[in-house]
């Protein structure tokens, strides 16, 4: 199989959105449209969409898609994985050629939706990479954003704009060092049960 | 910081699983309620459950908890990630010492439910791991799913029981040869648009 592009610096995102409503054609159609999307390529099938572009637009697309669909107030999970380097990506593509002007910024800055996320990165094809995963979480502990440990993943709490500033940077800074990197999250909002109210289902 | 436990045989699987539904809450409760899970630990909170245990359990209760909330009919999503390895997780664990009888297998192998899935195999602290990857892709186009390429990712499509045993495969074979593997998936059952019918968002 060829191994196209390992150095391409074109970012993935392929997530799910999940509105927990019957309502979920509706708001996912509203978030989208609600969303500048012409700085990146998309593509939405019946399992997941695909953003693919420069990493400011990469970012600021699914921010945008996520904070939309939140504000109806309905609880919304977005799961998904960013992805740089992966040799398997075509490595031509004209949107790696649009200006570093974010789209969307202006219409999502000012929402102020909270939520809790959990994330974990992937530094791919290198014996060092749990240093490289600590010296992130290490540093996102100086941001607004309260972070804690989970199971197989670092738990974020706060707003969805720190939330994204904090994953957007992990992500910016880990690909400095490392050629693929992969980076999953799941970000949950207007949840019945909250952070407050943990339970345990056994 | 410590690391603990590179070598440790207990997997895990963090997901969060989403009923398209205003129903989400009973659809979720009833699923867990259906599944016998005295052989794993587990604990759900706002953003996700996290099942741990022998490999053999984890899947099995994944496996059960996504049939069963999608025998409702509804539409549902389930996204996660399967690890082993993690130098973070803990090593002694009592429900490492329960016996090899999944305990959901008959209540749900004859459960004839059609899903489509994407995985990503993450062998990770290996300059060889896309060759870990294309072995295992190579392997699962020999099994009765649909296997095709996705950005980022490996689709399947067929019965939820072969794509899980699909999924248990790859994963062990992989974990032979790493210590610390990760595979994230996303699932979808009863979607109203369904493979046949892709749609461009943009
Ligand atoms: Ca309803």
């Amino acid at each position: 199989m060829n191994q196209l592009c390992g150095t391409s610096s074109i970012v993935g995102c392929q997530f799910t959105l999940s509105p927990m409503s019957e309502r979920y054609v509706d708001i996912i159609l509203f978030a989208l449209k609600e969303v500048n999307m012409s700085k990146v390529w998309s593509e939405t099938d019946d399992v997941s969409t695909c953003i693919r572009g420069k990493q400011i637009h990469v970012f600021d697309v699914v921010r945008a898609i996520f904070l939309h669909a939140a504000k109806t107030g309905e609880h919304i999970a977005m799961s998904g994985t960013f992805s740089i380097g992966c040799p398997g990506d075509s490595a031509a593509d004209v949107y790696m050629d649009e200006s570093d002007i974010a789209l969307n910024k202006d219409d999502t800055k000012e929402i102020d939706q909270l939520a809790g996320c959990k994330f974990a990165l992937y530094p791919l094809g290198r014996e060092d990479y749990m240093e490289k995963i600590y010296e992130q979480i290490d540093w996102s502990k100086e941001t607004e954003v309260n972070v804690s440990h989970s199971h197989y993943a670092t738990r974020l709490d706060g707003k969805v704009n720190d939330i994204f500033n904090l994953l957007q940077n992990v992500f910016d800074q880990t690909k400095q060092d490392v050629s693929h990197v992969t980076m999953t999250f799941t970000l949950s909002a207007n949840s019945p049960t909250g952070k407050a109210k943990e339970v345990k289902v056994s």
